[in-house]
């Protein structure tokens, strides 16, 4: 029953002379979903953004830019240099790729550096791991072009490992619906005027997009026993209505530990259930953004339970 | 510059009425030791056990049994499927595979659940694991025989993570001798009476053994600065004069982080850096074993050095 809930990541921002890359149409954005080894299942948009769901994660595309996540097995990194090769790199005005660390990184087809080799021979960057091998990390390519990232570009990531308690109970249970799970989830109160798509995978897994204006959201599910994982991203100033977003969703799943990433995003960690902080990191980037990675843990002792294979 | 310096284990008991394990000679245990593709760099004796320094950590025969450890990328349950199958499962009366959990996990020839099918096509057994995916984790076989252990059959493994301070800078230093490394590492002071074997290799890493009387001890160090590890191993009980031997390691190598595995060992947190036990489990087998595993890490928020790719 395992699956790897754990996603890579892309987002390329294309530069001005290029168009819009919406208009590449949804053939092509097939194409690169499959070169990825996964698929669409189904889409939302409004005059931003067309945002579709896919067998394993998500992708969104904005006229000057896409993001696409994907979990499981899947080969994001083909897809990144499939995209490179058929725009060519003088049209990318910045691009990231991001590996978080694998439960069972052995099940991977490829390592983050072979990712690297490939991406690095089309296009020249930066690369950086954050946090010891040994727990969970992080694997950041960044493009080194001159860039200046615009003043609303922030993104902060929700990383949430062995969630428990009635949430997690229902999302691994057998009888669920997807109206349940956004109820479980308070997405409606927490995101007002967002246009929601979601979908529950058979027997477990639950995945949604959300879209208002040129903001996103996006929640990926894997509830499995000893290897859960639930994702929230989101381009949303963490301030004011949003402030607490991530407190919430921490009371809601209440994981064992979880990662922040924000890319210029405010931190705060009020009404957090009590955690230990083990260990944080701050990446500056001379396009502008401000990368901060830290490593939670609920503050109690945990008796583990052995697992037999 | 990366060495993977978490072992894989074997350690197996042999029937009374199988003979000497010793006297199997050296040539037994020299293509033991090649099918797990490491060799024999030396060996110390006396009247109870042979004690060989290999290439990749080290391997231990007394009459009754045998205990291997090796570290790196070796192959060490090709070497348990050919002790089996040469010389019969019904000569085994315990056996015990173990693996902990690897820096980098995809750079080994097998995961602990191939090398688990392999053994278990000849010796029928127990497996858990112990510890999440996404933390510091342990594999542990056990055959299931009906089996007592001896009153006096304990083990003690210290696994150090992130070393720090003044003996691991020693220790990646670039001049060294090993005179000076048994003596940072006070091992005369700690283990009187016992006769070492020990080898420093090149440009970094550490290896020694040593024994008496039937006791050994056992040190690994690959120091290497981002994935440094050292393991300590005795069947020493940690009481009474080596009641600070945990403590005093502790002291001296400064890790970010440790697991203690026990079986049928004594424990205890006196002395140690201030720290959180993060978890641990206790695991009681009918052979008479109580394994005993605890995930420590210095109570301190780390700021995370970003690592170059």
């Amino acid at each position: 029953m395992f699956f790897e809930g754990s996603e890579k990541k892309i987002e390329v921002i294309v530069t001005p002379g290029f168009g819009s890359l919406r208009a590449l149409g949804r053939e092509f954005w097939n194409e690169m979903v499959a070169c990825a080894n996964a698929e669409i299942l189904s889409s939302i948009n409004n005059e931003h953004c067309d945002a579709y769901l896919l067998s394993e994660s998500s992708l969104f595309v904005w006229n000057d830019r896409f993001l696409m996540l994907t979990c499981g097995t899947t080969t994001l990194a083909k897809a990144v240099v499939r995209f490179i090769s058929e725009v060519g790199a003088d049209k990318i005005a910045f691009a990231s790729y991001q590996r978080k660390n694998e439960y069972l990184s052995h099940l991977q087809s490829s390592a983050f550096t072979d990712d690297l080799t490939a991406i690095r021979a089309l296009l020249p960057g930066d690369a950086f791991r954050i946090g010891h091998l040994d727990s969970h990390h992080h694997y950041i390519f960044t493009s080194n072009k001159p860039y200046e990232a615009a003043a609303d570009d922030h993104t902060s990531e929700l990383l949430m490992y062995h969630i428990r308690g009635e949430a997690a109970d229902y999302l691994r249970g057998e009888h669920q619906s997807a109206a349940e799970i956004r109820s479980l989830l308070q997405l409606e109160a927490m995101l007002p005027g967002f246009v929601f798509d979601d979908f529950l995978f058979e027997p477990f897994g639950y995945s949604i997009n959300g879209i208002r204006g040129d903001r996103y959201m996006t929640i990926h599910i894997t509830p499995q026993e000893n290897s859960s994982y639930v994702s929230f991203e989101t381009n949303l100033p963490l301030e004011g209505e949003y402030r607490q977003i991530f407190s919430r969703l921490l009371g809601i799943l209440n994981p064992g530990s979880w990662d922040e990433i924000g890319f210029n995003a405010r931190r705060h960690t009020e009404n957090y259930p009590a955690h230990l902080c083990l260990g944080s990191c701050a990446l500056s980037m001379a396009q502008g953004y401000n990368v901060d990675f830290s490593h939670y843990q609920q503050l109690c002792h945990e008796v583990l339970i052995p697992e037999p294979m």
